[in-house]
């Protein structure tokens, strides 16, 4: 299973995808969109025309978005909200159900604990992902929303396995 | 000039197109988008497709949509925000430019004040465009929108006459 993992932001969207095959993870490619734009319209249609060349391009099979908010900045969450309104719906124009996962559930997942430091999600991803060259934090927070969600996916799959057993 | 107002929101997203002729307002359409789907990204997925095929439909030259973020509610800004992406994206990605209004801006121009309520905004609709039929307060709120940015984008260009002449 192919896996796309989007770090949703206005100005820096990381994306990051990989191969899933049992518990066997391989990284595939990551990056960063820098929206470009005179308005916020004009920004959105960046990173959509962005996302959407990175799906064809990838073909993932599976999408997971980090689900993030601020609660004491309503512009701020506004515009996080916008950028995140384009990071799901690219996917599901390709027909992907995609994947909702806390920044908590995330760094659980990939470093152990819920409250790890951005420094510690890469070295994680790095571990788990032997060989990648990560394109900054944000690419490295979206492979980290990936592999969360291969992790997340298996486990059904390994159960289904059993009861079919 | 034909102007699409949107008045965005996850559950239901207003829509409302007029013509401007100098100061002569006309109603051509308005309605209000449902979004249908079992996940987030299926949910925006369906605004994104009813949207497009409004604008397809209508063929409008400009577009205005509703500025407006709930300070107290993450959660629920969040949500907006994602709604409120896709409504600038569509019209984007017909190559329109995409005013933005904040909620008093609009009333102040739709009814006088910039504290109207609802009901006053939906009476001053039906003033300035005879014989509209509402599909909802939404849609009222997304005429209002355009009424404003026709009146906006009437400044510059009487401006411009003025020059010229």
């Amino acid at each position: 299973m192919r896996v796309l993992g989007i770090d949703p932001g206005l100005r820096n969207l990381g994306w990051g995808v990989i191969d899933v095959e049992g518990s066997r993870l391989a990284h595939v490619a990551n990056g960063i969109c820098h929206s470009e734009g005179a308005d916020l319209a004009g920004r959105l249609l960046s990173l959509h025309r962005q996302l959407t060349e990175i799906v064809a391009r990838h073909a993932p099979q599976a999408a997971a978005v980090e689900q993030t908010f601020v609660n004491k900045d309503g512009a701020g969450t506004l515009k996080l909200g916008q950028a995140r309104g384009i990071a799901m719906l690219v996917p599901a124009q390709f027909g992907l159900t995609v994947g909702e996962y806390a920044p908590n559930t995330v760094k659980k997942t990939v470093v152990g604990v819920g409250h790890a430091a951005k420094d510690q999600v890469a070295h994680m991803v790095r571990v788990q992902l032997p060989g990648v060259e990560l394109a900054g934090p944000d690419a490295a927070d979206a492979l980290a929303i990936a592999i969360c969600h291969a992790h997340h996916a298996r486990i059904p799959a390994a159960m289904a396995r059993r009861v079919g057993a």
